[in-house]
């Protein structure tokens, strides 16, 4: 990337201040410099629809329709009829089998299928939420871990949405842990039939969309026991109400009734008393019991065969990163707009001032608004890998790793933050913000479960920690403590980060400290990198070094001293989905032609990696990576430099997302704000022309 | 204090384990050393309810009834129609006149109304916040802005809900900025009437409790114009609707319809055309205009006359700061009680480990449980200052500043803190949480708008940074910036702080430096005051030196000087408001008798005060406050000693909240959860014992 910065550096004193030439000192001038640029909306918006831009235009364009839009007055039972409506109409307008067979009728088109699939959240996260059921997991269960008979039975009914069917993973009991759910799949050899069963309450599925109301069958997760052994989990197709609704024989359930959000959608529970399905039930892709019970696999392990079935699963986790991103472009956009015209408190003349001149709310909005184009850009690189595993062009047991390891760092953080820039974006907008018409509380209370279904994501979190210490020890196999310990601040680390696919860092970090030194450190590209890729690193290599005792202890022992970093170990987690995000950013940046667009995203850019950095100050301060003055000169630079240049870009850089009012509908961000002032300020000007205005008691008092 | 504590200390070395003595080096060691003592839950109960326990147990006992209960499946109309009713039935319980004057029948108990008020949150935040606009802002609005006639008049009605009443004063154009709120009433001699009109859409009112439907009547604020000159903003009583619920001529209105929460309240928009009320319904306590329309106050200064009558409606934001610590405890309660039961992935052993022994499930809460002490104790003072305030015992300009200082810095601290206790206590219970019979999405849904209404949270702090600057120039008028920066290491912020009541902070910080160097310096009570003041007092200094030659600048320049720094005086206000929380705990602290209770108490101050610090430990580096080794041992001492010892007293730390199961009402705490689990192992060690469980597959390949 080329500097077109032309901005002063940063110098590293105590009073950055006085050391910058005056014409650029304050952030008005930074401020006025920054307006002259003009950034390219069109061809930003395109930039940020990525490779599957004609899916999401098509998506949008479809629940562009009022048909699709949520509604805040219906019932539960009303808003769950209407949903159900949406999805048929989802089906006959060929909206959601993209990523099925062609023989089905499908596209085989699994990338464009997850673009298109995000963008219903705009419509309503129970519409998107409620297909991803039916289609992403119910019959995307039949399409990965079945075979071609299951294929052929069951795939056409749960497209068309003939059959809708629930996913009957989670259990009251266990939630992310899978591995160990009660449900029962017994073989009974004789009836060449497989049982299944619910042992205790605890062992009941629940939270499962479609199973309250509308499911007709269920892919059910159990335990698959033959000739007295436990093969671990597996998925069985399980027929579970007739054509009228009603349960069939052995099969109860219940509601879960209201929720926090997404009721739209019928969560609800089932269980089984010793309910019998045919032999060929079971989708055997990954594993098989013949006519006589006896069990095969084309994997051995059990462990990996369990990851590799869970696996298939991880377009759940990319579209939740997705669509989260989309929630969190629709609040700034309603926020950044109402910011815009919105007026509050008079700043030294007798106009009031618009909410987005005040620092405090720059620093509000604008730093989650680089969140957010780095979520986008992470998201885009995200789904292309995604795309590229499940499409076959690079289907292998490490990019599978690869891409499961990038679920769970980028999802916990987009899910996160769509709440906190959702909360961030209702708390900005005020009463108005509260107002369901202008939907930010919806979207957040809808989005709520996002932070914990599809895997919890501080368990999601640990996985990665684990993957960053397997690569690390890896690395290091048979090398001593002290051998490790004084790569620490070299290159070592790079083998836990680089092979998790997002990232290819090139450099060593051997000469950080000569770079660190030099002026103007804080805000260049390299240098930002050389920061966030150590706070990985040696948070990596720290850890390791703490938990390497543990292959000598006892089991209990050696769980305790994990126990002990477990925090730490998902905050190291964090940083590298983090860092993942930044290079994303980074990479998207270097797409971009030179000009004034490539100039602000830089900015927007830095304000990401810097913001990052601020956020984790203490961190690179106890650690000895930053000076306390360098520390203080990065919030100095954001606060002086960055935020009021963005700011003049704000509105451009929330109208490259691309929403339309039909996808907008918040009535505070459609210009009514703008025209209420307007009138207002009118009024004022009109009453001071006709010399009626009443006087001010105060200017009365010094006459 | 006397220090109770008989663990080691924390030495400054950059791996602190390794000093530590064997015998408490382990996270495991501290838990079993302080599982022996013993919380007298009963006695800290009552010392939680404090100087109103008595209101407070009434006002539970009261919402204990079913029929106060929030229900979910409700309609936004039944909802509101419900929640009226719940108002009479406070009336006919007598539950909520305390403050009035006897002669009305109330009891002229300011504290214990309040206390008892801020209890109904536990029934449904609507029902508490509908009859906080009836008597705490309505009525009261009569009460403290009008005098006899008014009293006389409007009091009755108003007490009874024979006149249900709206609040008015936000304006869809104005929300915190209350003096530039456009709707006027001009006296007209002639007819001796005030004429309120709405001269534009954003001068409508909005958000208005009671307006869309129940409302019968309302106190308006407007611009008092007479004579030609505007004398402020001022009250009056305005009818706003017949007997039959038919607006009344010249008056309009538009409900807001749905809302992100407390939909029991049927707030709405009114405006006025025109509309003519007598000269005697100006609420004319703090101004008054007579026959011949010449205007007189008792209060010559028309900015201290403005805040005189806002101040009034200081109890609005007591109450939030209660309700919200309230709420806390709630969430806290739920999701404590569930993590001590739930189990989830294994950890050395075949058992399943409980949520609150894993550290991360340690972080996540306990921390939040020390915030919500914190918040109880401040609060717990803060409603006494208010009741000597109101009671007349101490009613000075003096005690009214200082006691909306403590407002403005206590009550955004507490919402915030409620939101963010509510939530992540809502994603500790995972899917669980979710389920609105689970209770914690409702509670954040409602409690969402305390954040900004009765004052938006930031420009509450921006009040407390303006009074934190004043007093810090009172003390140091005509003296150059060279001798005020002197004293910024030393004691002389102390007058900014101390005078706002909360706090009587008696030592110097000039011994700052020797006592930072001591061993074990990063745990103990002095340390944590002096590092916690410092941060306050340095931070006011700083900002009062860069703000300084704003007084030589025109008003623009002032202006953007001011916001150039809004962030960082923010961020000093909420240090303030965190110092207040801080020393109301210690204060509490110091009245436990010596004993076990106080031993925990004392460790969940520690981390609460450590915490604090923890958390600005990049501010507290970069200003030389602490070393890098001295933060990184408060992490380790916070991560190995507090949590894993609090962690043994969570449950009867919650349990002293005393919130019985008919105020809990959650499923999941309930016991309900033990129960599945029992049942769970149960069946595993039955079918372990009968001999006939599967055999592992792995346990097989390894035979």
């Amino acid at each position: 990337m080329t500097r077109t910065e032309a901005g002063p550096e940063v110098h590293e004193t105590q009073s950055h201040e006085t050391d910058l030439p005056d014409d650029v000192s304050t952030p008005r001038d930074a401020a006025t410099a920054s307006a002259a640029l003009q950034v390219d909306v069109a061809w930003l918006g395109e930039h940020l629809l990525g490779r599957w831009a004609e899916d999401r235009k098509v998506s949008r364009a479809l629940v562009s329709r009022p048909e699709f839009w949520f509604q805040g007055d219906l019932s539960l039972a009303e808003h769950r009829e209407r949903v159900l409506g949406q999805l048929h109409t989802l089906v006959s307008e060929d909206a959601v089998h993209r990523a099925f067979p062609t023989r089905f009728g499908g596209r085989d088109d699994h990338g464009g299928n997850i673009a298109a699939f995000e963008e219903l959240v705009l419509a309503d996260p129970s519409l998107q939420i409620k297909s991803g059921v039916q289609w992403g997991l119910f019959a995307a269960a039949i399409l990965h871990l079945g075979t071609e008979s299951h294929h052929e039975r069951f795939l056409p009914g749960a497209m068309s949405l003939e059959i809708p069917g629930a996913f009957a993973m989670t259990e009251t009991g266990h939630g992310s842990d899978v591995a160990s759910v009660g449900t029962t799949a017994t073989f009974d050899e004789q009836a060449d039939e497989w049982v299944i069963h619910t042992p205790f309450r605890a062992a009941w599925k629940d939270y499962l969309g479609n199973a309250a109301l509308h499911g007709r069958a269920a892919v059910v997760f159990a335990q698959l026991i033959t000739k007295g052994v436990n093969y671990g989990v597996h998925a069985f197709y399980v027929p579970i109400r007739d054509a009228a609704g009603e349960f069939l024989p052995g099969v109860g359930g219940e509601d879960d009734g209201l929720k926090g959000g997404l009721n739209g959608i019928d969560n609800g529970r089932l269980h089984f008393d010793q309910v019998r399905v045919p032999r060929v039930n079971l989708l055997n892709r990954y594993g098989d019991v013949d006519e006589a019970g006896d069990y095969s696999s084309p994997i051995s392990s059990p462990g990996r065969r369990f990851f590799t079935m869970l696996g298939t699963l991880v377009q759940g986790r990319v579209s939740l990163d997705g669509a989260a991103t989309i929630a969190s472009k629709l609040a700034l956009h309603i926020a950044i707009t109402y910011g815009t015209q919105r007026r509050q408190f008079t700043g030294g003349t007798s106009d009031e001032e618009v909410l987005l001149d005040y620092q405090r709310h720059q620093r509000r909005l604008l730093p989650r608004l680089a969140q957010t184009y780095a979520m986008s850009f992470a998201h885009e690189e995200f789904l292309d890998i995604f795309d590229r595993v499940f499409s076959g062009l690079e289907d292998t047991p490490s990019t599978r790793e690869d891409l499961e390891t990038i679920a769970a760092a980028l999802k916990p953080l987009s899910t996160w933050g769509a709440l906190d820039i959702l909360q961030e974006a209702r708390e900005a907008c005020g009463g108005s913000g509260f107002l369901a018409v202008n939907r930010l509380t919806q979207l957040r209370a809808d989005l709520d479960i996002y932070a914990t279904f599809e895997g919890d994501n501080n368990v999601l979190l640990q996985l990665v920690a684990k993957r960053l210490l397997t690569d690390y020890a890896r690395k290091f196999k048979g090398a001593d403590a002290g051998a490790m310990a004084q790569y620490v601040a070299g290159q070592v680390g790079d083998a836990a980060v680089n092979r998790t696919g997002l990232r290819r860092l090139g450099q060593s970090i051997a000469d950080f400290g000569s770079t660190a030194r030099s002026v103007g450190f804080v805000r260049d590209e390299d240098s930002q990198r050389q920061l966030l890729t150590d706070r990985v690193h040696t948070a990596v290599a720290e850890l390791a070094a703490k938990l390497r005792p543990a292959s000598k202890l006892s089991p209990v022992d050696a769980a305790a001293l994990f126990n002990r970093h477990q925090n730490d170990l998902i905050l190291a987690a964090r940083a590298h989905g983090e860092l993942l995000q930044w290079e994303a950013f980074t990479r998207a940046l270097a797409k971009v032609p030179e000009g004034d667009t490539k100039q602000v995203l830089t900015w927007l850019r830095d304000l990401f990696g810097l913001g990052l950095i601020e956020k984790d100050a203490a961190w690179y301060l106890v650690h000895g990576r930053l000076s306390a003055q360098r520390a203080a000169a990065i919030t100095a630079y954001i606060d002086d430099r960055l935020l009021p240049r963005i700011r003049e870009h704000a509105l451009d850089l929330v109208g490259a997302f691309g929403l339309t009012p039909e996808l907008v509908r918040a009535p505070i961000a459609s210009g009514a704000e703008q025209e209420r002032q307007d009138e207002a300020r009118a009024y004022y000007a009109a009453l001071r022309a006709s010399g009626e205005a009443p006087v001010d008691e105060k200017s009365l008092r010094t006459r």
